[in-house]
């Protein structure tokens, strides 16, 4: 019917565009989380993920994700564009967890193979075209609305390959004690979390598909106020968890707990109730609180959380919607976490290593002391404002 | 019929959507108009009260209003989505007007009480389940489209309550003059002024509560651009007003009169005409001009001009609803105005009274010197740069 | 139909809000890009464009250009805000690139003949009540789907006849030398340009008009497809160059090339093939490299790029619609761009004249070095950031 067609178009094009608020937000929450002498930087690995990302998927990823361009029931170009959207986070996780060390060429490379091959790949097992149908590995059968393991947990494992291949920032564990670095820019991190999470709306709820009936209509909104309940109590928790253990609020802390919670309901939000999505939700902030420590007891040094945000979260997410999700299947679940796990890091692991042969991602010392700024981008973020540090 | 309600649910979302740009809004407007050694409480507080007000209004503040969850023309979910974007906003114009000297653990026992129990009545009493209905209390009659009273109004009065119980902040006024205690960030009381601005389309616009006819669809439009007008011209005013007076064009103020428009037109932006909306926004602009230097001489010190906003244009355009609205009682509006104001008032200032009396609102002299953001957050907002002043 | 008017209003107000975006998008990118003394003018100068240019346009602009206020498939207030959205941008484009030097009053007035004759006239030629019709200067042949001529050349020959009036910025041309000046806030130029890109959506988006029926819904798609595609080539294209060349990633550049694609689609986003998008958005990526330290050789000094970005690639897209565009006359492109070009540049020359006989639009020799921010507005933009340069 037309008119369906026309809303549902509408309404596609209405989900990429929060989705696309997202680029923006990774950049601001960055940019506001590393120090200023890497701040250019970030922004601009920020910047070329969108642009390198978005052009793979469309020459090729996309076909090789979906097996060819269609929309049955929307316009071809809309459908196009709300995956396109996607692609790109896989990126923006992993470069977060390496930044303030990784420089700008190798990283664009591997936003080739990423948007290119790996991502495009794992989304052809789960949501596409299904070139494991029917083998040993077929994990179609996961439920995972909006991808908290096709997307997030992809991200960050492609990210812990990283990580053990690029090492932590110089200095950062000394005499066996964790240097701080704080966030130079508290208004951007905030202000990068909020868009983040207007962001999802359009992710979680545009997966759906369609809202041109009464009843995808009802779940659409239900998917958007279950996302929205399960950021809100994974930040309140952490809140509560902050001030019980420090007597402070941490409000970077506070918002990775509710963006935990985000990463975690996305994957069921449209087969839990409410009240389990609470649960999905407080769970992750919990998740979120403790494994950020437990990350730097491992030296596994993640300057903005990524991995215990999307993949302590993406699995997590995954596995509560096996258990509580509306005939959901636990087994398929745990298999689709592993096979996706297995393949992610493994591919990530290999083509990063390869690349670093060849360009290193790791800028030199002194570049890392100085700041990256300088010889990646030629251009200091704020060269009238006086260092204090 | 099943489009309709497919419609309508997606115009809910869709105005939630921009609502929820409110809260990055007043995160970065207050964020922009504070000292920078207060910077990152503001912004805690902005965080928390869009998890607090939030969850409390989902377990049990929306049913208090509208005496259970429905959605007659659209999904129950996105009906509730749209009320629960409003909630916080009561909360971020009181905390804003008492920021600098606030600590953050009261403030969230008090989101606890107004989105719970404050906010819900006078929705109750007004838009819901009603009720005062048929007692001489009754004020279901006035017209308040999205809550230039319901809304503003009520958080204002809250602020005025909580100001009397705080004080000013510490050397603000000594030795009969008014020390100017500038924005520290323009940039970000830009940023947050506009995406507040953007929120307010769909605010008021959403407020219409359907989209789906062609009478309706007339009725959402000429609300969103009664709105806008409102603040243009509440805008230019103070532009204007700014430059006769001091020769400057002074962009809080300017901002602060668009905002004040905004805020006047959110009565009755559906029954007024365009021309009766821009005379709204007009006096709306002069009434905030003039009222900030008014609330400084009564020694009520109110960093971010919130009183002048939402209290003063909250009241006038109720009021000017009924002047000028077709088919709009003034008795009634009137009426309105004193009811909620006296009930606003009271329950606000017994509850602050009584949490003041176990954990005091105000934080320590000597943390108010030095900032909030050591104690309350353990966090500098721009550990980096070097502070001038 | 009763659901098309609905949804093709819904539609008109979604872009409209897009466009929105672009208010904070200018204003964020052009804060970022001056220098700190002259931010809060800059900014105040955003501001004062958005309030002006749409009251003038509300009051008797949008009758001059459209002969009337209709909507026959629409409302006519969507119709109305949607045409409203645009007209701030031709003078956007106009005053930051005479920032850093220029008053706001004057930029004031000029904002009044902009949006109420000078852009009102040329849309009347175009795309409106076309009072040329029948004449030798008859160019309602010209497709120019979202502006690339009436909005971005018009504003960009606006600027080009301010800059040769008011003259390039103190000390940025001596001895033969291009005085670089940094810009001063990074983050706030990557916010303030993706922004300005998600708000091209609705920009382009919306200007096909509907969104009701499968066609169009379609051809809506495939608009916002293209541009986005012709911004990201634009993008990758100066990133490429820019390493080529410097071996440092400009990421103020980069942007500014994705901006030129965006710009460059905007004329025929619906008529370009994909391919053909990613060629235009290509070319333009190309000419904002080159041409930006082209208009420097010229002593021609434009601090945010306007001129690159606006004038050579609205040009260069309205001529590209007539190579590539199905069923387009090159003949009728080119005169739409010549007569477009010679009647914007002549009036606001003129106009630009005789304000500056009577108010000069350039700043005293003292407060430019100062900064326009003291005397303008009487506000810093970051009081408490020592300043290091």
């Amino acid at each position: 019917m037309d008119m369906a067609w026309a809303l549902d178009t509408f309404f596609a094009l209405f989900a990429f565009t929060l989705i696309i608020l997202m680029v923006p937000g990774f950049a601001m929450l960055e940019a506001g989380l590393v120090r200023t002498k890497n701040v250019s930087t970030v922004l601009t690995v920020n910047t070329m993920i969108y642009i390198v990302a978005s052009l793979v998927f469309f020459f090729w990823g996309y076909i090789l994700a979906f097996g060819g361009w269609n929309g049955s029931s929307m316009s071809k170009y809309a459908a196009f564009l709300f995956q396109m959207a996607f692609v790109g986070k896989t990126v923006n996780i992993m470069s977060g967890g390496v930044s303030e060390r990784t420089r700008i060429i190798p990283l664009a490379i591997f936003t080739v193979f990423m948007a290119g091959f790996i991502y495009p790949l794992i989304v052809n097992f789960t949501w596409g075209a299904d070139l494991l149908k029917g083998t040993f590995l077929d994990i179609s059968n996961m439920h995972d609305l909006a991808g908290s393991t096709v997307i997030h947990s992809t991200g960050a494992w492609a990210l812990l390959a990283a990580i053990l291949i690029i090492g932590p920032r110089k200095g950062r564990y000394k005499d066996g004690k964790v240097k701080v670095v704080p966030a130079s820019n508290i208004p951007l991190v905030v202000l990068g979390a909020l868009l983040l999470w207007i962001g999802w709306f359009g992710f979680n709820g545009g997966s759906v598909g369609s809202i041109s009936s009464k009843n995808a209509a009802d779940t659409v909104a239900m998917v958007v106020m279950n996302t929205n309940n399960a950021g809100l109590i994974g930040g309140l928790v952490v809140m509560i968890l902050s001030y019980l253990t420090y007597k402070k609020f941490d409000i970077t802390m506070i918002l990775n707990g509710a963006l935990g919670g985000l990463v975690a309901i996305t994957a069921g939000a449209d087969v839990l109730s409410p009240v389990a999505s609470i649960i999905v939700g407080l769970i992750a902030g919990i998740l979120v609180f403790y494994a950020v420590p437990f990350f730097d007891k491992l030296k596994i040094d993640d300057p903005v959380g990524a991995l215990s945000v999307h993949l302590v979260n993406g699995i997590w997410g995954t596995i509560a919607t096996g258990i509580w999700g509306k005939g959901i299947s636990l087994a398929a679940q745990i298999k689709g976490v592993i096979v996706v796990g297995i393949f992610a890091f493994i591919a990530s692991y290999i083509i990063l290593y390869i690349i670093n042969k060849f360009i290193h991602f790791r800028a030199g010392e002194d570049e890392e002391v100085e700041g990256l700024d300088v010889k990646e981008c030629g251009i200091e973020a704020y060269p009238e404002f006086k260092r204090a540090i």
